[in-house]
C-alpha cells in the first residue's frame, strides 16, 4: 500500500507528520511507499540526520499551502501547487492509494471531490468519524461534509458506514441506525423520515431510528445523520467530554487530601482516557471517493499520524472502496423503488 | 403564586410529586396556593397522615392519566379528563398561573397549545432546557418541541431565551447564539443562515454562530436552535455524561488501591455531581404559552419537583411572560422587514 502524506497540514508543523509517517513505517511492513508531500526545503530541514534511511519514502514538493482559515472550495482551484492537492493527484495518477492530512478538513474533501472523484453510483462522500464510547467505538456519518441532504444521501451513508464498521473496526454484524429524537419509525423530520424508508429495504442490520440517549449505551454501530447535525454531535461531545476532564482536575487538586486520592487513583483515569483517546483512529475517513483519504484532527500528535496512515493503509488492503462500489452497485435498484414510492413524483 | 402540579406525570408515582409540592410549599412562602390535580383516591392516599395540614392546598380530581408512549395531540383531544388537561384548565380559567408535570413532553406541550394558547405574536411555543457546565448554566431552545422551523421561530426562541435567562438565571447580558457548523456568519443551513439574518437586527447580545465546541467552554448563554438538533444535542450530552460517571465509578472498583484512592477523592466526585445537577432546575420550561409551565423530567424525584415548582413560581414573580409578550411586540417590525428582504416573495 502507497499512502500519499500532506505534511503541511496540521497544527505542529511538518516534523511532527514526518515523524508519524516515520512509526507508521516501523509499525507496518505492508506499506510500500510513503510520499511526504509538501515544501522541499521545510521537509529537509525537518527530517532526521542523514534523511529517513528507508527506501520506501519518497519526498514530492509542492509549492503552495492551503490554511485552516481559507474558504476550501476556492482554495483548491486557485492553490494547483497546494500540498493537499498535489497528494490527491498522487492517487488520481495511481502513484499512491490513500492520503492522510491534518489540514483543512473543506479542503481535503473539495480536493477529493475535484481529484479522485466519487465511486460510481455515491452522490455524496461524507466523513465517517469513530467515535469512542465506554464498551465500543461508533461510526458517525456524516460527521460534517454534507450540511444539506436528501434521503437517498443518508442511505449511502448508511451503505458505506456499514462497510467502514465491518473492515476497518471488525464489526460482524454492525446496527445501523438513523439520528431522531424518537424511536419510533414516525418520529424525526422530512429527512430521517424519508431516509428510514430507503433504510428499512438495504441489506444491512437497520435497527431503525436511535436517539442522543443511544450513541453511548452500546446501542448502535453505525449512526447515520446529515452533516449539520453530524458535526454539531462530534463537537459537542468533544467540547463536554475534554469539560468533564479538566473539572475532574481541577476538583482533584482542591486539598491534599483528594490530592492523594487522585494519586493513588491514577490508573483509572488513565484507563478512561486510554479508552476515550481519539487518537487510536487517528482521524476520520472520507467515504465514498475514490482513494483512501484519512482526515487526521489538526491537533494531531506523531501516534495520531502514524494510526491514521496505518488506517488508510488498512482501508487499502481491505478493499473497502471495492465493497462499497459493490454495494451502491446492488442497492441501486432497490433504492430507486423505494424512492418512488415513498416520493412519487408529481404527474405533468 | 398559584402552581397547579399534574400529580400523574412521572415514573415514581404521585407519592414523589405531592412530597415534592410539599417541599415547595416549606421553602417558598410566595406560593398562594398549588392545586394538586389527579386522581382523589390516589391522591388521599398518598397524602401523608391528616392530610397536607397546608391551607394553600387543594385537590383537583382527574379521572384520565395521558401515559408516556400515547401519541400526544390525539390523546390531549380525546382525554379531556386527564391530569395535565386539568392542570391546564386551571391557569386558563386564572385560578392557577403555572403548570408544572413530569408527564409525557408531548402532551404537556399539546396541552398547553389547546388550552393556554400563544402569546400574543409568539408564531410556536418552545423548550428551553437548562444545560449545566463547568462555570455556568446555558439555555438550549427549542430542546425538542418543534422539529421543522421557520428562520422567525429561531428568532423568537433567541427573544424567549434571552429573557427567560435575564430573569431565572439572572444573567445581565446573556450572549445569544444559533448552534451550527462553524462560527462564520455563512456557516449553516438554510434556516440558521436565515436566522442569522434575523437575529443580529434584534435588541439582543448576539454573538454569532457557535459550534459544539463552544457549548460547554463557557461563550455562550442562550443557544438557539430548531427542536430536532436540541433534542439531539441535550440527550447526547445527557448519555455521554452518565456514561462518563459509570465507567469512572467501574475503573475505579478496579483495586483496593483505587478504592482507597476515591474514598479520599470522594468529595472532588461529589462537588462535580453537584455541579453538573440537572434537578437543580428541576425541568425545563415551556415558552410562549399564557401560563408558566414546567416539564420536570420524568425520574424527577422530591427535590426535582420541588425546584421545578419554585422556577414556575419565580417565572410568574419575574413576569417572564410579560417581557416576552413587549419583546415579541417590540421585534415584529424589525423582524417583518428583515425577514422580506432576506427571503422576498416572487413576484406574482
Amino acid at each position: 500500500m502507497r499512502i500519499a502524506v500532506d505534511v503541511m497540514g496540521g497544527d505542529h508543523g511538518c516534523g511532527v507528520v514526518i515523524e508519524g509517517a516515520k512509526r507508521a513505517l516501523q509499525a507496518d511492513d505492508k506499506i510500500t511507499a510513503i510520499y511526504l508531500v509538501g515544501n522541499k526545503a521545510e521537509i529537509h530541514a525537518a527530517l532526521p540526520e542523514g534523511g529517513f534511511r528507508d527506501h520506501r519514502v519518497r519526498v514530492i514538493h509542492a509549492g503552495e499551502v492551503i490554511n485552516m482559515d481559507e474558504e476550501a472550495a476556492t482554495a483548491v482551484r486557485r492553490k494547483r501547487d497546494a500540498s493537499i492537492v498535489r497528494a490527491m493527484e498522487l492517487v488520481r495518477d495511481q502513484k499512491a492509494d490513500g492520503v492522510v492530512s491534518a489540514g483543512n478538513t473543506g479542503a481535503i474533501f473539495a480536493s477529493a471531490s475535484f481529484k479522485l472523484k466519487r465511486i460510481e453510483g455515491v452522490r455524496r462522500g461524507g466523513i465517517a468519524a469513530v467515535i469512542p464510547t465506554a464498551k465500543q467505538d461508533f461510526v458517525l456519518m456524516d460527521s460534517g461534509a454534507n450540511i444539506e441532504c436528501k434521503p437517498i444521501d443518508l442511505a449511502h451513508f448508511a451503505i458505506m458506514g456499514n462497510i467502514y464498521s465491518k473492515e476497518i473496526l471488525g464489526y460482524a454484524n454492525p446496527r445501523v441506525g438513523i439520528l431522531s429524537v424518537g424511536t419510533e419509525a414516525n418520529k424525526g423530520n422530512e429527512l430521517t423520515l424519508g431516509a428510514f424508508e430507503l433504510l428499512k429495504k438495504l441489506p444491512i442490520n437497520f435497527i431503525g431510528n436511535v436517539e442522543g440517549h443511544d450513541l453511548f449505551e452500546n446501542h448502535v454501530d453505525v449512526v447515520v445523520c446529515d452533516g449539520f447535525v453530524g458535526n454539531i454531535v462530534l463537537k459537542t461531545c468533544e467540547s463536554l467530554a475534554t469539560a468533564m476532564f479538566s473539572l475532574l482536575k481541577q476538583e482533584l487538586k482542591v486539598s491534599a487530601r483528594r490530592q492523594l486520592g487522585a494519586l493513588l487513583a491514577m490508573n483509572a483515569f488513565r484507563a478512561i482516557k486510554k479508552r476515550m483517546d481519539p487518537e487510536v483512529h487517528g482521524g476520520a475517513p472520507l467515504l465514498g471517493f475514490n482513494g483512501a483519504v484519512m482526515k487526521a484532527h489538526g491537533s494531531a500528535r506523531e501516534r495520531a499520524i502514524a494510526n491514521a496512515i496505518q488506517v488508510a493503509a488498512r482501508n487499502v488492503q481491505n478493499q473497502v472502496n471495492t465493497s462499497i462500489a459493490r454495494e451502491i452497485a446492488r442497492a441501486k435498484e432497490t433504492l430507486l423503488a423505494a424512492e418512488s414510492s415513498v416520493f412519487p413524483t408529481e404527474p405533468a
